[in-house]
């Protein structure tokens, strides 16, 4: 990741400013505001602003006037309780915005969470970066053999040296040419240049595009949970994870009882159940006679370490 | 409204406290902070926190790295841009919380504003406070004649005096036997009293409940213009007049945009338009012939101030 | 409850129409269409219009052009693959629409699910219906000791029947006073009758309202999940189960992908599944040094069926 | 557009198939269900189910047990009110649903209507199809000069034919660069071939996707107000103007209560109603000094046809 000199500068100043609030402050989550973390090979994640902390969601939770004198661990305790029972609405009280540089198909599949507001980078109105993501060799993987959405081994040799090299030209090419049928300044005074909004249409779904993103801590764990999980897309699951590291310096309570009750946590269906009190009871219980099928059968094992 | 000390306690020592933030700050609003605006008799609403100012919603329109150098006059011309092309994503970016003290019936009109985070006081695990709202005299209106979800003249004499001692006895006792059925504490050892979550249905909708309410900012120009409008029933229109106030101290140029666009706006029904362009053309236009309604044409008449 | 000769004419008329559609259809669901079924003393649920069936799930989840040729077990598969990995999306292709009717206090808890299409009959506009909620005798449960928010045993004796008279009689004496303060139809030509919307506020929160209602499969899964738990509130979970009979008439191979997935399975913590761990080794863990609270092991032996 | 085979035979198995309903059913909408509506070059919309009808919204508004014995000009003049008066929640008691193909810049646009319920054609599971958007020569437009985000006159001569080969050729080329990386069913048996979820980022934005797309009514018309709008980029509005056609099918008195208070109306804000108002008055009001911008002063001329 790279940012211009004048991207620098601005980042640098909002740093550098700062106010007095009487608003609830997490000093943990000061100390990285405005900075970028890089993600993937151009990208970046970078917190703007956020609104609550670990104690707002106690105060909503009890419809308080103040933050109370209670307890630092009963606040805790009530915060497990309220992530152990699916109450979900005090997690709705944190808010927190991301400015994110992330690759066109990336921000296909996380524009499918609804519950979020986005401003993206308009490529009617503007002209979009030469950028483009190409993955790092140890992320050029085959296609699953096993699991159709899924990714097998990792792509070596001349195989690998040529998809990485089909990658970065055509996504080259075609923003070369996406910059020629636009004739930006009228470079070429005999051209009047493509309108932008069709000629973006000859990018290619790895090329870079920005967003702001602004979501609630409920939903965002919802996010972080479907998007930190190792069946989630390599790519999309970089940002999560740099995300998880923002969040657990800003609501260090409410991220605990999110580890221990969604990202550790596994669920068990009825007929996985029925096996686990029959394991229980000491019966010596294998797949065929179990009611589960073969990946069902295989996906308890793995849960259960065995 | 009245405050029990330590609710007004924790109120102070919210309002004492400061810390040091490098976010969006408005000070306009940091001295309203936490301090409730009395609402109807007993009710009220107050700001707890805040994301973002009116430059975040510039910020977020351009996707920009940081506050930018540009004027604040192209600031306020971009922000009347969004608003009247109804660009509403950058106007999400902006995100306000309040607790407010409501009427249950109130809160019923309240909620039907989905676009929204609510938690809400529980009735199932807490004994409600015996607050009741009773109109004041000037607010006790008659059922209007011509709208019949609307209200006619103010009710005066014995009918005032009549209806105004039954809404306080029957809320005062309706209470009274909620206290009694709830048995708190085993009062009456005798007794084992009623659950919590059943006791509650003898109360009268007048009854106050609270809650912590937090949306964006179009969503809250949302509800402001269908509660602030003089058609919304006067309960609930008190309550956004209160809330606008805090508006235009938070975010000044939005909320002239908001006025400009939106509040001081009227929107013309194609055959309005019909009927505009024959009298700018000079010619003599009544109801008959018009093509609208006696209501509509009454209500063009009077956005035209005719 | 009871229909009024005109409300049950209407609903069979509705049921003796039919016409010819090439939409998706589900017989077991239309032979209920229109009847309402009772719920509490004076409610009802019944399923007004639906869009959709089992199949419409897999084909949304295949964006297919028809109905394929596969065999109904390999649409239960996918099914139940959809349900068990949380890919939610195909089950929102299915639609549903019931009118309700319920008791306010109901009512308020039930709109806290926002992700529905709701039309409530409106207190403006109309004088509502002498009808209010009051427990069976087998339904007047005291205060749980043990769990602020539940019930305990059921009342008894002097307290039973002082209860169900209060509750009785305060709903009906508001409710006299409610329309004697509206005098509809100035019944007593010497008073203006006080509006509707202000006359309201004196009824009690047993009053039965009704209400169109209507969600997606996904969402109503949601919605029953959480409310025909053993932990909702009774009243709200009648309601429920008679919704899900009708859901299993409509999407029978959904239904049971939720009974496996969601309502007969239970979610492990990340302790709780460290302490499966060590059992299923042979070890004897006990609550003490399980790392779990009291009430997480009673809760994890309760599932575990110890 | 062209269909395969077998895809041309599901559809024509679907329209072949009839069942009894007592569900509300619209023939006109009957007609054209299943069956595509060519849009772009390879692009289609088709409605696949939907629930409702004019009468379904009028019985929501009044939360009746039937469909009354009203009149039919006593259920439009309510369509009409409650059009006029923003009342949305009855007209999101009907509901449609779509199956689109569509290029995917244009899917960008469309998914960021949120409430909506969405199921795309998945590139990490599939291989998508060789079908990409190539502008008809009449839509080949040069950018604005004065709307940085809008097209200006139509590009002609080699400036056109230039274009229009650069955006086939890249399109074949990285598509074809795309069969190769995913080598499906080892057509090389030398390489292991790259998985889909990678390879798809080769692909350019003007590759067709698909969906399944469904929305209530209110929300719909709020996407073809805002999508069909001559300032919507010309492709996605395409797509709304098909739509337009079902709907007007499907709910003919709501879609005429939309043109009159939607479509054909336009808001007037503060500064131009206090314009108007001069100009009724019979003043002879020009820019300068209407307290109107150059650009809201045409806008308001244009409305008015002057």
């Amino acid at each position: 990741m790279q940012l211009s000199d004048s991207d620098q500068a601005e980042i640098d100043t909002a740093r550098g400013q700062s106010a007095s609030t009487r608003r609830a402050t997490v000093p943990a989550l000061e100390a990285m505001l405005f900075a970028p973390i890089p993600v993937l090979d151009h990208g970046f994640v970078r917190a703007i602003d956020y609104m609550g902390d670990d104690t707002a969601v106690v105060q909503a939770a009890r419809v308080s006037y103040g933050r109370g004198t209670r307890k630092v661990s009963e606040d805790e305790g009530l915060i497990r309780y309220l992530m152990r029972h699916r109450h979900s609405t005090p997690f709705e009280m944190c808010e927190i915005k991301f400015h994110v540089k992330l690759p066109i198909f990336v921000a296909r599949q996380w524009i499918r969470h609804r519950t979020a507001n986005v401003n993206e980078y308009s490529a009617r109105y503007s002209v979009m970066d030469r950028e483009f993501y190409v993955p790092a060799p140890e992320h050029l993987a085959a296609q699953s053999a096993s699991n159709r959405q899924g990714r097998g081994a990792v792509l070596a040799g001349d195989e690998a040296a040529e998809v990485l090299s089909l990658l970065r030209e055509d996504a080259e090419r075609n923003y070369t040419h996406y910059e020629h049928m636009l004739n930006e300044g009228e470079a070429d005074p005999a051209r009047r240049g493509l309108a932008r909004e069709l000629a973006r249409m000859n990018l290619t779904l790895n090329t870079y595009t920005q967003w702001y993103w602004k979501t609630d801590l409920h939903n965002l764990f919802h996010f972080l949970s479907l998007r930190a999980d190792p069946h989630a897309q390599y790519e999309i699951r970089a940002y999560a994870e740099a995300m998880m590291d923002m969040v657990r310096a800003w609501v260090p309570a409410c991220f605990r009882a999110f580890e221990e009750y969604r990202l550790g946590a596994a669920s068990f269906s009825a007929s996985m159940l029925a096996v686990l009190r029959r394991m229980l009871a000491g019966e010596a219980v294998e797949q065929p006679g179990s009611g589960l099928s073969k990946r069902e059968w295989a996906e308890m094992m793995a849960v259960l370490g065995r």
